[in-house]
């Protein structure tokens, strides 16, 4: 699993991110994490619609590209 | 209070939105949750350092610098 989870955050979450593409209608929620004493690296968790969760590389494109397609359908449902 | 949990996201969870700007160093994690059945806005949370959570508007400027700003700072991790 990619995904390990001890007490309350108190370390990194992710051991692995997932490697391909997915597309953000598969997706329910994605948390973005900041680094700091916990973790040196910033964590984004994704929620697909199926309830698994996984973790995504912040530093790939088509990261970014879920993110901003979230932030996108906000601004069309105005 | 602008949050507000039924169950496990049942309906949607921000009641309003924060009006003024956070500073990303203050932030300890966002999370976007796409809309659908159970809330027809796209809703953002963010998790303060001091442990409130605040809905932020994904419309608003200011919060897609703040997303952009952490997703920044896990390149600059590298």
């Amino acid at each position: 699993t990619p995904l390990a989870r001890f007490g309350s955050e108190l370390r990194c979450q992710c051991i692995s991110t997932h490697a391909t593409f997915i597309p953000p209608s598969k997706i329910q929620d994605v948390t973005l994490t900041q680094s700091g004493p916990h973790c040196s690296n910033v964590e984004v968790i994704a929620t697909l619609k199926d309830g698994r969760q996984i973790c995504l590389d912040p530093t790939k494109n088509w990261v970014k590209v879920i993110i901003k397609a979230i932030l996108k359908n906000a601004e069309d449902n105005i």
